[in-house]
């Protein structure tokens, strides 16, 4: 029984997470994907609890994937979840740099593993401070986000009168 | 008849941005210098309009190179320009990193085409992050940037008191 | 009226090639894959008579682009085909890193301007020598090359006896 | 039950590659150490065989971790071996390029998933390659190596005279 | 008579930080470790004394090391210091691309030159804003900064109540 | 008294070195460019001799500057010489992933200390394997190296009937 923890934001969830999150499906016993937030911040474009809701929904059909919210460091997250590993996309020189300083840190202060999910296919080269751009300037990204996200995405920009 | 597009803040305009001018009249028919701006965003050291100015004076050399101004999504300015590519420069790995994911994101969401021109001689090892602090701080940067960009950062610092 | 330049060995030819002499052939007016070989070395996996076959059926629907071989620098071959530009694609920081190098190196030693054209999509990160290993070795990699250059390699790795 | 395929060539098996297969270990129901190697090209430092009863005798507390020889592709190795991904360690830029490169190629060609596992710690920084020119030179590469490489190394360069 | 600056923030002051000034101090005549801070911005984590005082404490085993606090920008410092040279670590593909820009920066707008020192061992991957939020919500940061910051981290997150 | 060896082939020694040498003799005692070369490989377009030769002709108005051959490990090079660190030059990603390799290599294996030089101006981004393919093929690299490297370049291509 091994199980992994998919750290993030994921404001907004988007396809390059979601291959991260098929490949660990298919690999681990049971996955978590935990949408981290800090309450002494403004809470981004999607709430927590909102950011929760579309990947609940964008992972549906992955039987072993459950979604969690958490404050606080992503090691005593792993450590409260019970998780053998964290697993993280990785689409370039920059992303595996602060990868490499972290799975460090983590290996000096806790016990967590890090793997890493190589960036493949379109679907991967893709960021969530993009998606925030053009999702809010009426863009159409609905081929780099799951459904539920584009139809969460619309709802927000229309509430935001745009 | 071809025309590019190239995007960006441009606060200041520097040597390194005038290098990718210089090659990018020499291969398309028709060059924007599109200076882009949040409006909803503080408008940083000098404003949409001073660095209009500024990039008009350095590149007046350049008969087939015009200057605008515009705000929203670059993919946007690019339709409404009629443009057929976006031109990037691009110095190193980091630079690399965002503007794959960014032509990535754009060869989904639109039709805009990216080239890159890459950073050669040590006119273009340079970023407006830099020259900023340096500038404001009365550094000495008429090396690193055209001349109505040193005259304009010099007013400016005056006007700043320092 | 511009013209570009494709340089390479193209041995084999692929996807991500293809896409480089896409962007090209719509930017500008005239673009010649040039197949480069050292006639001090051996040919490779395929002849360079073979590999400007492939090219030349790959290309095929692109009215403005031929296909040229050359021996010798790639610059020398530049100011004899009468380009504008070297056009080249990146994947990531190794080739950016490799690529900085040869601009600054051809801007000092000759005239030619370099563009670099990212990769985007799944067909673009691929390596001729990971197919020629694959290939070789009577994998499929119809997924990653055009149709001719599969037939080619099925008729080669017929010929080796594989 | 997960298996996974960590491949390589081993030339010397160091201890970064033990770090690898620590974490693959932890993480995995089955883990096999496929030592690569190709008939077609000179053996290398140590001989296939060599390098198996090395990696052999290095991951021997491990309870799950078994060793192989194959010839031919990693993905044919996986398909045959019946593993559900391959397991690579990543160093930095450059390993990070090649491995997304031949993720990429085989997401397209097979069906073997790739995770890249990061390399921390003072053991991890470490290649194979300069690990022989060190090593036939009489350098003392114990504290880069388990025990059985060592003891490997010093053999083969006494037995060649050094 | 050599003497280096090493510039930085220091907030906090980590193992990388010291294994680099150890390598300065074992090299230069003279070294300055440098906390820069600009009165117009949050003094951060620590103020620029506490950050003084926690460098002092920890480079206190080395006799040619002192410690000076400066606002303003780094080469000016260098100047008024009278050093020959910058030092700064470097950890991978992004921290060079930073110093490349800054080097060749410094190198048109003054006299400073840079040395960079490679981080090697698990010491030196290591970074302080990830150290500023494992350490301010109370995880246990004493392998990755010396003895004097762990005290002081302490101190501080006490005060905050923490 | 500080003495600092900066190793390489030096096949040929071009601007990017020479820029290195510079920076090393303005901030060490002594510094030594040591020629290295392996007798059980083929000796390069120069022999070591040459190139030797070369480098001293370079590097003549350096006082505190001398060259060396040497044979086997840099490391062990370092102690017979007498020096305190080793110093390279670094361009961008890919080299630095080298020589943080090598750097934990050395860390791990000797006392050797590395330092490294960024790149800066349009002299430092130049590679001698490019050089080589270009002057020997009669291209003009004056630009590019040292007069008496230039001048070598031409009598070597003259002899080699070009």
């Amino acid at each position: 029984m091994t199980a992994a923890l998919i750290p993030g934001s994921f404001d907004p969830f988007h396809n390059g997470h979601l291959a991260v999150t098929r490949t660990a499906a298919a690999l681990f016993d049971r996955v978590i994907v935990g949408v981290g937030h800090n309450p002494a911040k403004p809470s981004g474009l999607f709430t927590p609890e909102e950011r929760r809701e579309m990947v609940e929904a964008s992972v549906a059909g992955f039987e072993n994937v459950q979604v969690a919210v958490f404050t606080g460091l992503v090691t005593t997250a792993a450590t409260d979840l019970g998780v053998d590993c964290l697993v993280k996309g990785v689409r370039g020189a920059s992303d595996l740099d602060a990868e490499l300083v972290q799975a460090n840190t983590n290996a000096v202060t806790g016990q967590a593993r890090t793997v890493l999910i190589p960036a493949v296919g379109s679907a991967a080269l893709v960021a969530s401070r993009y998606l925030r751009e053009i999702g809010t300037r009426g863009g159409d990204i609905s081929g780099l986000v799951p459904e539920p996200v584009w139809s969460a995405m619309q709802r927000k920009t229309g509430a935001l009168g745009q």
